[in-house]
């Protein structure tokens, strides 16, 4: 192929501004946020679902790969070309055309490009907000294509039970789904689930009718330091019996995890005074009732307040939501001040993981005595990032292949013996294609394959080949 | 195939006792609940997956069909078999045996042969519920195989959103899927969610991990006249600003559809004393916080009153939830008692549906002026069930094709301008599949026959060859 030719092509679709193919150009496209990254082609930034379309025909004529990128804060390499220099990537950040806001649906149209944060801002001013919460802020595309979670899930639930419609455009350079923004459909198969979660493996995600809720009037968060590992599942049970519609995160926070977010940070006040507990838990309550109606803070203490005399919780200590929000978001740099981090996005039904981790802990004290386990995450959706971390003055000794060593064995034992999940909500990509191979229902793979093959039949779209 | 010995294979892997093949015994597997019936070959009841897989790979060898039934109460048609006397029944209402409560991570693992009734009664005990609320005692595999929605679907979702893993028999007998309970989970294709409202056309459900709630501590219910059809949006848009996390339930009764309830239950009071108005909306407030620490009723209270004041509501009547509920539940009995009812399960954004009634109102005038027209349904998240009814007088002049001549009517203006679904909340089966053909996006048939050739190439599993 004549690259001078099709960068012509390209530019014929999207205009000559949105191609871009010099070096220093590139180079933010090229890395990923935290791991993967490589060489491109070059970049092209269509602004419509019709420029998305005639693309993806291009590219089929001339077999290019392309990579489809959002915000480009994906964690498992997903959004980032390989290193051969022969992969396009699909830039979708110009996808911002769209926002048509529904009030009497409670529910905005929106192309793919929008990020979360401007998201939000905009529908701030209708008391209105889309209720993922990750630190970060990534496209709606990539939280679509990853099923994005975070924070909130347990209340609010993952990307999947927030978009009400999809429009995609399928490898052939069909533009399919619809934007119609229902609220209830039984009509057999639900298209938009296949592009949910799948990468862009199957199609590009151009624009979704997303769910909306109103924004909390009232939210209230305490630190909570339980008795012993064994109360958290017993205070969660407690706060959702007596609490569990205003229940928006329970978070936990290991010893480890808290001193390193606390030394990077030294600005933060220590609430412990001194070194942090075993565990801590951050607990946090929101009602889009007024005041008025619902003292929120008074139901919270009411609720600790019975986990203390029950002997549940050791210590409660009421704050502000952004200074202890700020404690729990210092972790993942806290943590790469200590050396290098092997991120594990893990899940488990919640009554697993404590004796998983029990488990996993003695697995890699015997096994990697040099590592440090720094776990946090969020402990009431069964959502763990069961972090561990090189020191700097052992990262020498862990090449490569020794890390994923240490992958192979968590997981080995996560899904063997306590039926978790290899990525719970990060997505799949490059950094954890192989450990999806392994661990993945076979039935579910080969159906994946079947979409694949069927739609993307000369492999052209995304970083995956299921 | 000869049928006798075909019979004691059956009976060789379900037992003797659970082969129906006398006319007498088949009658109640024949017949659905509302549409449809026919003559099934015979009636085989398994008791486990294993079962089902013998089964499916028995049918398979001798190229029998096979319709999953579960309590048998869905409404298209898709639980009976047809008239041709050759199709077994699979009856899963004895897929009873696997009963496992997870209390830490507050979801139970059953059998898809229990009903919703037996299952929130089991689960009542604990605290907690499964919070698909319809007029029916459907089984979970029925739930899930039409992605059932129902009253609380604003609040709760539907059974999509309140499956967490699944457990289904693919058609060539292999067991597949997992009951790993996970709630956050990111590993590519969701395989479940190709099962969800699939009618058992991709394989059989035989068992399933569902999410579950803190039961209601407080249920507060009230009747609402709105001041005109206008008026009912933003009624809905005040509830949810001012008490969003507790509405679970915003129905419309039409005028027509009270009075004929009334009618058909003289024994319930009458809360209007004259003929009802034009509209009336039942609003239910649910909470599992206590009373002690939030007044839900005056909350309640409180919300309509700023209503009223505002001139969006013209009468507001509040009254205990068995009291209003049997009033709403009364009205598909009271419709039928008027005469034949031609039900329609559509759903619309909501802030179509007034529109999109005006309109359909018209074309029914105009074109079937003998009809009664009896709106009623889910008004809160755009589901509508509006039924219209052929009064005794004027049934014999409407043979079937005159009633599809409505049905498509109504479809072509609901789908072709409002954007609307033609199956809200019942599924896909013989009686809507041909409108189901006409309406659905090509993509998404052409990826369903895609899967369904590829698991069922024989086309044994099902009513519905997508």
């Amino acid at each position: 192929m004549d690259l001078g030719s099709f960068i012509t092509d390209l530019a014929a679709i999207v205009g000559p501004r949105h191609v871009l193919s010099e070096v220093g150009d590139l180079a933010p496209y090229q890395t990923a946020a935290r791991y993967g990254g490589g060489r491109a082609l070059a970049v092209v930034r269509p602004d419509s679902a019709e420029q998305v379309a005639a693309l993806l025909r291009l590219c089929h004529q001339h077999k290019i790969r392309l990579v489809p990128q959002g915000a480009n804060t994906g964690l498992v390499g997903a959004s980032v070309p390989d290193g051969s220099g022969e992969q396009l990537v699909l830039s979708l950040s110009r996808l911002t055309g769209l926002f048509d806001l529904d009030i009497a649906n409670r529910a905005v149209t929106v192309g793919a490009g929008w990020d979360l944060d401007r998201l939000n801002e905009k529908l701030a001013p209708h008391g209105l907000w889309f209720p993922i919460d990750i630190s970060a802020s990534p496209s709606v595309g990539g939280m679509i294509s990853t099923n994005a979670g975070g924070s909130r899930v347990l209340r609010y639930g993952d990307a999947r039970r927030n978009v009400l419609s999809l429009q995609v455009v399928l490898p052939d350079g069909s533009i399919a789904g619809d934007l119609k923004g229902l609220r209830k459909n039984s009509t057999g198969l639900d298209f938009k689930q296949l592009f949910i979660g799948t990468g862009g493996s199957f199609g590009i995600v151009t624009a979704a009718v997303l769910d909306l809720q109103p924004l909390p009037k009232q939210t209230v968060t305490a630190l909570v330091v339980p008795r012993d590992l064994e109360a958290i599942g017993p205070i969660q049970a407690l706060l959702d019996g007596q609490a569990g519609e205003f229940l928006s995160a329970f978070e936990s926070m290991s010893g480890p995890a808290l001193k390193a977010a606390l030394h990077h940070r030294p600005q933060l006040r220590n609430p412990f005074g001194g070194p942090p507990p075993e565990e801590t838990l951050l607990v946090e309550l929101m009602s889009s009732t007024g005041a008025d109606q619902l003292d929120l803070e008074a139901l919270l203490m009411a609720v600790l307040e019975q986990g203390y005399e029950s002997g549940l919780i050791a210590d409660a200590i009421p704050g502000p939501p952004a200074e202890l929000w700020a404690l729990r978001h210092a972790i993942s740099e806290g943590l790469r001040g200590l050396g290098r981090v092997i991120g594990l996005d893990i899940s488990l039904a919640r009554g697993k993981m404590s004796a998983f981790r029990a488990e996993a802990t003695e697995w890699v004290q015997a096994n990697h005595p040099g590592l440090l386990i720094c776990g946090f995450g969020h402990r009431g959706d069964g959502g763990d990032h069961f972090n561990l971390v090189i020191p700097r003055e052992v990262d020498a000794d862990y090449p490569p292949d020794r890390v994923d060593g240490v992958r192979r064995g968590i997981y080995d034992l996560l899904v063997g013996r306590y039926e978790g999940s290899y990525s719970g909500e990060h997505g799949v990509g490059p950094v954890n294609l192989a450990h999806h191979q392994i661990h993945a229902d076979p039935a579910q793979q080969a159906l994946a394959r079947l979409l694949q093959n069927h739609l993307d039949g000369d492999g052209l779209l995304g970083r995956v080949r299921w």
